[in-house]
This record gives C-alpha cells, structure tokens and sequence, in this order.
C-alpha cells in the first residue's frame, strides 16, 4: 500500500525505536523526566518561547491553550476551514465554553481587516473576543502557507486590541521548509504556538506547545485535568527528540514529491488540483473524470493507493516520510489508468 | 424622546398594569401559579404545541432550548447574524459546551442546501449537529420574515436527519402580522418555538418556550438552574396574557408605520434603506449623506430622536407601540433636515 | 389552607400590587428602568457594598456570584447543607464548572478549623480554592443564624489566602432581625452577598446580588447569558423596593409564630422539634409519633395545613406573611389530635 | 535514592523497552494500530467487558468515563477521599459539568446505605445522581481493597435505581493479587473500569478504561476531545501488553514489602501506621516522634529515602517494583535512627 493519506501515519525511524529503547526516563507529573524535560527545553529554545510542554496529540495543544488563555463566553476568532473548528469534536465548546467566530480566509490567511472587524466592542450582549487562533500551514488549505507579512499584521491588531494569539503550527516545519523561514520567526508573532512532533517530523506520538513560564505553568495543570500527564514518558519524548534534531530538514522532500505529484496529476484527464501546491498537501478534484471523491478513493485503493475525502469530489493526498519517488511514480501510473 | 431604538422599549399598557395589580399568583416553583398556568395554557395553544414554559427573556428562552436539546460538543447549525450567535455572550458555549456553525443567510434565511452540507457525518473528529435554529423574523437582516417554503425545506432536512430543529421566534407574532399565516403554522415546522411578550407584544417582561411535554419538563429543570423559577411570577404572567390577547393584531399598526418611514427616508437625500421592510425593522445607510452611523444617532438624539447603530454606517429604527403616526413625520421632517 | 411549606409562597401585599401598578419603568437592559436602578441603589446602600443588582431569584444571585468569582476547576468549599450544593440542580458545576467541596457544619456554620484545612495548597493534581460561600440563615439548619464571630474568623482566613467570599443570605434580613445585628455589618464580612425579596419579605418576584463596582458589572453580563437580563423589570422591583422598605422590621413576628409554635409542638407525644428555632423555621421530627414524613404531611393536608419534607421522619414548617396567630393556634390544636 | 514516594515512579523493565523498539504500529485514530488493538482486547478479556480502550492517564480514563455517563447537571457519588475528587483538578466538574456528591467511607468503603440516602430523588431542585463511582484499591484509605460483599451491594442499589456505576480500578491489580480474587470478578460489578499500566504494573504510560461496546465508541469521541488520540501509540502500548501479561503476580511481591515495611515501623518509638496494610502502601503517622509530616520527609531525604506527605503529621509510603527487600531493610535502619 501506498498510504497518502495523511502524514500522521508515519512510522518512527530506527533511530526513533532506538531513542526510545534506550530513554533515560522519570516521573514526567513530578516534572523528573530528564528526556521530556531535554525535549521541552529543545523545543522551547527552536520557537524562542521561554517555555514548552509536551502534549499527547496537537489536539491536546491546542484545547490546552484554549483553556488557558480564555474564560467561558469568551469568542475565538478562527478561520472557517481551522482544523480546531472542523475537526476537534467541538472541544473548545465542550471543554473551555468559548464560541468560535469564524472568518472566511484566502489559502487559509484570513484577511486582517476581517479579523480587525470581528473583534467585538463592548456591549452587554457581546462575548469578549479572548482569542485569535492562526494554522499554519493550513490543511484544510491544502498545506498553504501562512505568508508572515498577513501573521504579522493579525498580530499587531491582536496586540492593540490586547488579545493573545495562538498558532496551530502543527505542520509549522513544513511552512519552515517550503519558506526557509525559521520557525522561531513565526513564533515570535504569536503569544504561544503548537507544533507536531508526529506528523511529518515522524514521531510516533505528540506535540508541543510553547508560550511563557506562567502559561506553561497554567497549561500544565489544564493537562492534568485532561489526563495528559504521563508518567515515564521519556520513552516517547525520545522519539520526539530525534524528530525535532532529525526530521526537520527532511521536509523539504516530502515538499518536492508532492510538487512531482501534483504536477502529474494536473496533467491527466479530467482531474484538477484545487491547491497550490507549498508544501506536502494536495487536493485533486475527481469531478471531470467522473469520480466522486469516494468512488475515486475505492478505486485507488483498489490499486493499492490510500487517500481521503476531503469534499464530495475531492480527495486529498499528502506525502509522507515513507513515500519515495519511485512511489510517486507508480501512483501516476496507476492513476492514469484510473481516469483514461 | 421619539424612542425607535427597539421595540424592547415598549412600556406596559393600562391594561397590563392592571392586570398586574389583579393577578391571581401562587408559588410557580411549586407551578401552582394560577396566572402562570393560564398563559402557559394560552401560549401552548396558540402555537399548536403540547406545553409551554414562560421564562424571563428571548436569551432566557433559546439558552434553556438548546441546554435541553443538545448535549456538550454538539455542534448547532444557525444563521450568522442570529441573535443567538451574536447577542447572546456566547451562552451556548459557555452554559451549553456547544459550538455555533454558522452559515451566511440571504435575508437572514439560510439555504436549505447549506444547511444540509453542514451537517456533519459520522467521524472521530467531527462534532454531532445536535441542533438546528431558525430565527423569524430575523433582527440583524431587518426584521425579514423566513419564508414558510424556506422553513418547510429545511424542517424536512432536519427530520430527515433526526436532528431537532428550533424556532428563535422573538418576533414571530409579527412575521405573523406580516403574513397573515398564523403563528401554529410556523410552529408546526420546528420542535421547539421561543417568542417573546415583550417587544412587540408590549409585555413587561418574559419570553415562553413551547414544545413536546416531555422537553417542557426538562426546560423546566434548567429554567431552575438558571435562577429563571420565579416565585409570583402571576405578577409578570398577566400582563403576558393581555399581551397575547390584545396586542398580537396591532403589530400591523408598527409595519405599516415602519413601512411610511422608510418609504419616506428612501427618498431623502444621501440615505439608503439596506432592507426591504416587511415588518417593524428599517436599517437605513447614513454613509452617501456623509455620517457614520455614531455621527447620525448623535444627531438624531439631538432632535429627540433614538435609534441605534447596526454597522459602521448603519442605523436601525424598530417601530413600536408608542410611536404613531405623528411621530412617523416628525422623525421625516427632522431627519430631512438633517441631510439637506 | 394554611401554608407553612416556606415563606416562599408569601403573596404580595395590596402595597406591592400598587407599586407594580404605578411603577415607573425603562428598558433595563439599557439600564434605564428607573424603579430597577432605586432598588439597586437603596439595596446597596442597605448592605454598605458599592453597586447591586436585580436578579430573578436566589439561585440566579448565588450562580451568578460563582460564575464571576471564579473559574472552571475551581473548587468552593461550602456547608454540606447548603442551598447552592444540595437546591440549586448542580448548577455550580454544570454552568460555572467548579467543584463544591463541603463541610458539615454545627447548625449550618463551618468550623473555622475545617474551612483553613480544607483549602487547597499548590500542587499539579489539586484545584484552586476560588470561593468559600456561607449561608445566613441557613435553610436546612433550620434557620440558623450563623453566628458573627464565626464569620469573622471564616473571613479573616479567606482574606489571608486571598480567596473571596460570598453570603447566600436568601434569608439576611431573617438573621438580622433575630439578631438585632444589622445587615450591612454581616455584609461587611464578605466579598459578596445575595438576599431575596421573596421570601419573608413577602415581594412576588426577585433577589439582589452586591458588591463591588467591578463585580456587579461583570455580574451584568452573566446575568444576561442566564435570561436574567429584564426589559421593563420596574414592574417586579417596585414591590421589592416596598418589600424592603416595609417588610423587613416585620420579620420578628414570623420568628415569634415560629417560636410560639415550636414550643407547642415540643410539648405534643411523639414529635421532636429538632432545632434551636431562632427565626421562622421548624424542623419537626414525626418517628416517634408512629409517622414517616410523608405519612405526617398527608394527614396534615387533610386538616387544610401545608408543609415541606426535609428528611424521612422530618417535616419543615416555615412561618411567613400570612401566618397568623390565630393560624398557629390552629395548627397546634389540629397535629395535637393528630398525635393521640 | 530509595524512592517510595509512589508506584508511579516505576521505569520500564528491559521486556517492556525491547516491546517498545519493537513494537508493530499504524495510526490509532485510524484503529489501524495493531499493538494498540491488541491490548485493548486483551485488556477486554481479562476484565470481562466487551471492549476496552487505551488511554494516557487514570486521569483521563476516569474524566473519560464521568462524560460519556454523566451530563452536565448531574451529581456522581463517590467517597469524600477519592483520587477523582481530591487528585483530578477538579476536572469532573470543570469538563463534564457534574457535581460531586462525596460520603465518608470507611477504610474507603462507602456505605451502601450511606449511598442509597445520597441518591436524588424526584425534585426541580434536585440534580439526578448520574454515577457512582468506586476506588479499589482506594489510595488515600492507605491501598485499601474495597470488600467484594461492599461492591456487590452498592452495584445492587445501582442497579435498581438505574444509575450507572464506574470503578477506578488505577490498583485494581493489587486488589487482586491481595484477595486472590481476580479481576473480572470486581469488574463485573461495574459498567465501566479503569486502571492503570503504570503505577504497579510498571508501564511507563497508560490506563485502560472498559464497558460494553457502546460506551467505549462514545468513550473515543471523548478521548479524541481532550487530546487522547494518538497516532503510533504502539511504542507505549507494547510495554502495557508487557505489563499486564508479566507483571501482575509479581504485585504479591510489593505487598509483602509493604508489610514488612510496616511491621517494622510499627515497632519504632514516635511512629504509628495509620492503616491497615493491605496492600503496596504505608501511611504512618510521624507526631509522637516530633516531627511534622514535611520535617519527616526532609530527614528521610537527608537519608536518601523519599516518600510524599499525606496530610500534616502523615508521610505516605508506596512499595513497587524497584523496591527490594535489602531497601525495606535499610530504610527500617535509618528511620530507627531518626526517631531515637
């Protein structure tokens, strides 16, 4: 199988398995992990933040700093298409009582004037604005780029409205790798950041978040409460340790096989790349070729292919450190018969 | 003082007032309120439902519909100009974890193929669409009437689905007025109808909700948890009760007066009336005669005018009860002289 | 009937109908209900705290009070009996999101001991201490007044930890009377305080919260997402402003048909006045009459008297406006047949 | 340093960081990890349930639990004691909205008819009691093991009252190894369970919770919610597998340890064991030797032994697999030392 479904299905390298083998590790709730404590030092020195915190899962990141930056009846500004708003079950509501306000957004950016208008005044029947929440790359964007000119300015309407910013970076290494921008200078925008140390960078489990020492001090008891205080969980910080000294640069590949992929796809019959292309994202309308996304989706897998729906006739692939060139070449292949 | 800022502003008749000092009360915690009892009757009668529940206000009402419908993570399906999204402080997340998808209306009502592509499938990340709200006639877009069509469809929709479906029917009694289809065929369509004694109807204060009897009974628990079980609550029904007894037919006296004011401002020079005016709403465009919206209310007040801004350049006047016809003219003469 | 089942079902007084009749009113919402805004006032000043506010009911000031004052995973250390733990449908945690941490109390007040140990220290598994809430008179104590000193010490320890501290003294004015200790010297020991114009007080509808400035405008706004946010609410703070101007002195002659009535009762076979009666409320204990309480207050109703279970063998009676002597001279003849 | 702080402390053993190299993974949000798969069922079918589901934390199985029984609104009784209650950050109310309602146990045993009088009944006051929850071992009871005739009568009353029942079984290992009696039989009497991998058992990370097939599929919309989906959690599954498949006799060991501790303890002038040891831990208490429970631990540090306070003159003592019986021996030694 040739699985383009998602990066989250990467298996850990050798080095990773290995790391993990050989954990140094400690009671992570008494805060005596020395591998999670190299980890979130790590991190924290990557962004510039002064702090980090390893999570479970970028949804615990994000959930997190929801819950620590708002207060119930709070309003969160969001683009409508952000992965916290589509895909997270609703958790901000569940768990923080915050209302998501969302913006309609270009490739993901919405426009800061957009964001400047949805800033609430004061008003007895108004929610205060507690949050603006950026993602990038964006996903449901097809991995489009954040571009820092539109993060700075949101940024600076944040900060004159003294409104904290967070960035869904989960897949902030590929905006770094298609960019050259370093992550750091994204974070700096923002008052905390989430990133994914599975996804692209290959580990098996977990993310980051980072922010000041009293936000991460906050946010680690909001992860108490959400049972996502481990105990020796060095033994999958390690894995994340070699993601973040290991996997970082090699995005940049997985960046190119999808630019090779969504070339050759652009070319064959009735199919359309809806996206352009940034990073490892693409999404391919099937509509001309007669497929919906689910009935294209069967046939590839019939093919030995893997992807998703991502729309009634859209599908979304998404290369991965296990898909190699060759790979790429034998799903054109396939996929030319599919649509001839 | 010409007060077109709401309706809301609708002081008690004598009848009201007398009606009050007359009232037969009881404890309503224990529902034995006579008066209480009486209204509630009226109410779940007049809109064809099995029981209804008076409550202290429209917030009061939608907040306790969707605490009882939904449960923490749902995802609520509703207009973006809804009151319920944007004048309610995010309640729906705060008191009910649910999180509002909202979805841009053509006079405030959605398309039903919008609503049936918002409703979410079956997946780990996705929330459950727990709710669907309708708001008639809808405030933001001008006091617009949802076209019983529009509710048809969509109710089918939710049904089809097994999704319940609620009416935010503050000022159902004048889509009523408007139409001439009465107010139990609008209820018909959805499980659940809030609207409201005061405003148009010139009540005090209080709301009622009505639907299944089974989901009054559970209304009834949070209307407790939000402080709502009043005591001699009679005090505040009977005024309810001349309301729905004498004032639902005179809500025609505020459209054909709303109607004259706005025909007259649409000829004045520089003003533009942003809505067509079916009921007691006009949102008239000050930015041609050279005002923000801010610049024109402090004007207007000067002249013994109130209204209130409903956007950067726009103004909205709700005709009401206290406003006659005289006052119609004089707002014209003045506001002319203002423009010229 | 004579109703003893609580001094909730007092009725209002011809004074309080007039009042409604003649009330002068405004849009609260925009603050301009000029009766609401005289209660507020005059209650403020009553209590010595900077700014109140009407509310619909007891519960809806103690929730709204919690909602203010802190933040989910909070915890509250209350008495084990208190009406906001044991009446209030668990509305602290559904709405506020805190945890009550209770403590039985000696006759409704918490050893001082109890409540400085039952603040929570710093560490990673433990919430936040964000409230001590103390009830005066207190209910299921049987309208015991918590004595002064122990709330002062109670205070004193909630100051030095910097935790706030809120009276539910739906009952004050009852403590206050029995006492001779004015309200606004209990006020004076507590961040916060709520008291009902129901109840005793005999006004058909309401409550008010006080506080400071900050307080009761943060207070505002969860007000209005619980529905409590009124329209021409003078209606309902008329009689309240009578009751505060007229019923309050008048509260000594329920507490004397209390004590007359519980002394009466103590000398009948086989009923036990289980508390100290120190204002209008009398917990009577029917096992050794050969009666569980329901049994009690079955026979009771067929002798045209009302009363309240409060526990298997215990039944509640509470004096009230309408009570008279006569009255319980009545009933006393009537349960001494009843228990020979 | 001889660290009896806790069993969390435990690191992994060789066969669990081999397991963990060697672990077979796909992504679990998929369910396409088979190691994940794998303990899950055998999970399952040691405890008698239809299905079982990996989570992070005991935290996180218990909060998982509390909100796919409970709504908001609902009470759950539990002992005053309980690790949900005092450990958990107050999450039970701060996420799912529910009030606890906590008895005094003995030894951590609540009395069933202690929870049959804490069962709400019918009353618009009233929230509904929503769960019991149960702790076997109970931690802060001193590794009590709840009496199997206890549990069976509290699940009776459950039963009839129709109210779901939760065992946190973090220890409910050691509850087996100490009575012999095994696991499904404790796990019969609830609807859902949860214990831990760590602690005892040695895992590095993770708990499973269990219950019929319905409940874990609600339970995973939950865990996806507060960020307890992961992706190639393999790596930490495999060393759970190692846990429950190796390292569940071996708690005897521990228990005996504990014993002995005590027993020697015991013995030393100053010092008294607080609890009847049943299992892994020692609470003892430090007054008579004058010392306070923090000074205690300082000494004992000095010595090279750690343990945690438990309350202001109780030093909690927990036996687990890195604890020999040369350690016990030592420790006995210096404690002598420090008390004479």
């Amino acid at each position: 199988m040739i699985d383009l479904r998602s990066d989250t299905v990467t298996k850990p390298t050798e080095a990773m398995r290995q790391a993990a083998y050989e954990a140094e590790v400690g009671d992570d709730v008494y805060e005596e992990d020395p591998t999670v404590n190299k980890l979130e030092e790590r991190a924290a020195e990557m962004l510039g933040k002064d702090a980090a915190l390893f999570v479970t899962s970028g949804t615990q990141g994000n959930q997190i700093a929801i819950l620590t930056h708002c207060k119930p009846g709070d309003e969160v500004i969001l683009e409508q298409d952000a992965h916290l708003f589509v895909y997270e079950g609703a958790a901000m509501s569940a768990l923080a009582g915050v209302q998501p306000r969302t913006i309609k957004g270009e490739r993901g950016a919405m426009s800061p004037a957009d964001v400047a208008s949805a800033i609430r005044g004061e008003d007895i029947h108004f929610p205060e604005t507690g949050l603006i929440c950026l993602e990038n790359t964006h996903n449901k964007a097809g991995g489009a780029v954040l571009p820092l000119e539109n993060m700075k300015t949101i940024a600076q309407i944040a900060r004159e409205h003294h409104i904290p910013i967070h960035l869904d970076g989960a897949r902030l290494f590929n905006a770094a790798a298609a960019t050259g921008i370093s992550v750091d200078r994204y974070a700096a925008l923002t008052d905390t950041v989430q990133f994914c140390l599975s996804k692209g960078l290959g580990a098996p489990v977990g993310s980051i978040i980072a922010g000041s020492a009293d936000f991460i001090k906050q946010a680690r008891k909001w992860r108490k409460r959400l049972g996502g205080g481990l105990r020796q969980s060095g033994i999958v910080a390690a894995p994340g340790l070699v993601a973040l000294n290991e996997m970082t640069e090699r995005l940049v590949e997985d960046h190119q096989h999808a630019e090779k992929l969504a070339a050759g796809l652009a070319e064959l019959d009735g199919l359309t790349v809806e996206n352009e292309v940034e990073t490892n994202i693409i999404l391919v309308n099937t509509k001309r070729a007669g497929y919906t996304a689910e009935q294209f989706l069967d046939a590839l897998r019939a093919e030995g292919i893997l992807a998703v729906p991502f729309g009634a006739h859209t599908v979304r692939f998404v290369t991965n450190y296990h898909i190699t060139e060759e790979d790429i070449e034998s799903v054109l292949t396939k996929v030319n018969q599919l649509v001839n």
